[in-house]
């Protein structure tokens, strides 16, 4: 348990929330007699202390997303599938408390058990120090995840034309470097993209790739996507 | 809006908050060119306030519920209908500001419209004073919603038993008032509920009324439910 509280950065005063927030309803059952506290009710309340800092960080930050976009976000970040993700980059499996049973099915990499584990001890830090520390833990994962996301989004308009335009056969992309200008720490690229030779877009950035991202964008748009 | 701040017992810094929390969108519509800001992305923050506040004060206060339990009252304390009857404790519908149209067609009394402003007003609360003010707004209205609805599962007992008593017709309920002890300040009544003059339950309480409930919960106990 050192060793988890070393990985997340946070050493709690009362360690048996931490036992709590790892501890499965599986193994309380296995050992009915001793009452034995198990995750769920922290995992209840986990999951609001996620939603609000989520929430508060992306509203500050996205001051340009309007709220179908801000609650998306926020789903995304939020979900089983991320919190997986989240409890696999600090190994939460290995420290799971878990009945033999469970343990031998696969209980320790399993997405809903790690993921209610994940939220289980959010809420043991939020308990134990407070708001402070339960959103620093939790921006530490949320934070990288976002920029992940923008990355993909961004990765998307060159895909997205290439989809579109893959439907007719025969046709063909092309993206042309144009431009290039600035000192080595501050380039500014700008390219092209053709479409059987004829410009469709045109998009400028930090990089060759982000100009082409860009000039898929635009000819997104002017195709009327 | 000086009224609004003086019902809800809190004063704002920044007055613009308060009124894009009071702002609907189609208000924002109908004056398109003056880009005016609309509540709906408070709404998205305050829906996360709310859920902590609420998550964190039932977590702490119903140590004997277990999270399916935790999270059926949560839902209940946090859905539409129930943040209409708040708003409407403070009269919101009043202070809202809304197009020329969505007034006419009742938006100032429409649940949709009332819940989702009253949620944004928690928001600006958030950002303007921080979690304190906002937290402490929220229990003004969650708490008595607790007691209420404790108050309304204790009636449930009797509703209970008339309901299966009366599939049988002829059978009888009474409810008999058999002992009464203690100062005026402290008083204990005990009460016997009587199926055609058989008792089937017996309860004390602090009222009668109590120890009415208490005695149908003894006979549904007794009869299996």
């Amino acid at each position: 348990m050192e060793d988890l509280q070393k990985r997340i950065g946070y050493t709690f005063k009362n360690t048996d929330l931490l036992t709590e927030a790892l501890t499965h309803s599986s193994y309380a059952n296995e050992h009915k007699a001793k009452h034995i506290k198990y995750n769920e009710r922290l995992e209840f309340l986990g999951d609001a202390v996620l939603s609000i800092v989520v929430s508060d960080y992306i509203f500050k930050h996205c001051p340009e997303l309007p709220e179908g976009e801000l609650t998306k976000l926020r789903a995304s970040l939020v979900c089983e599938k991320t919190l997986f993700e989240f409890a696999k980059q600090i190994e939460l499996g290995k420290y799971l408390v878990l009945s033999k049973g469970e343990r031998n099915n696969g209980g320790a990499e399993r997405p809903s058990i790690l993921s209610d584990a994940f939220e289980a001890l959010i809420a043991a830090i939020y308990i134990d120090g407070g708001i402070d520390p339960a959103s620093k833990h939790i921006l530490n994962f949320v934070i990288p995840a976002i920029k992940n996301s923008k990355k993909k989004k961004l990765n998307d308009y060159k895909t997205a034309l290439q989809e579109i335009i893959q439907k007719n056969p025969g046709e063909q992309l092309e993206y042309v470097l144009v431009g290039e200008s600035g000192p080595d720490h501050n380039k500014h690229f700008v390219v092209e993209v053709h479409l059987n030779s004829n410009v469709i877009g045109k998009g400028g950035g930090r990089s060759k790739k982000e100009a082409e991202q860009q000039a898929a964008r635009e000819a997104l748009e002017l195709m009327g996507y």
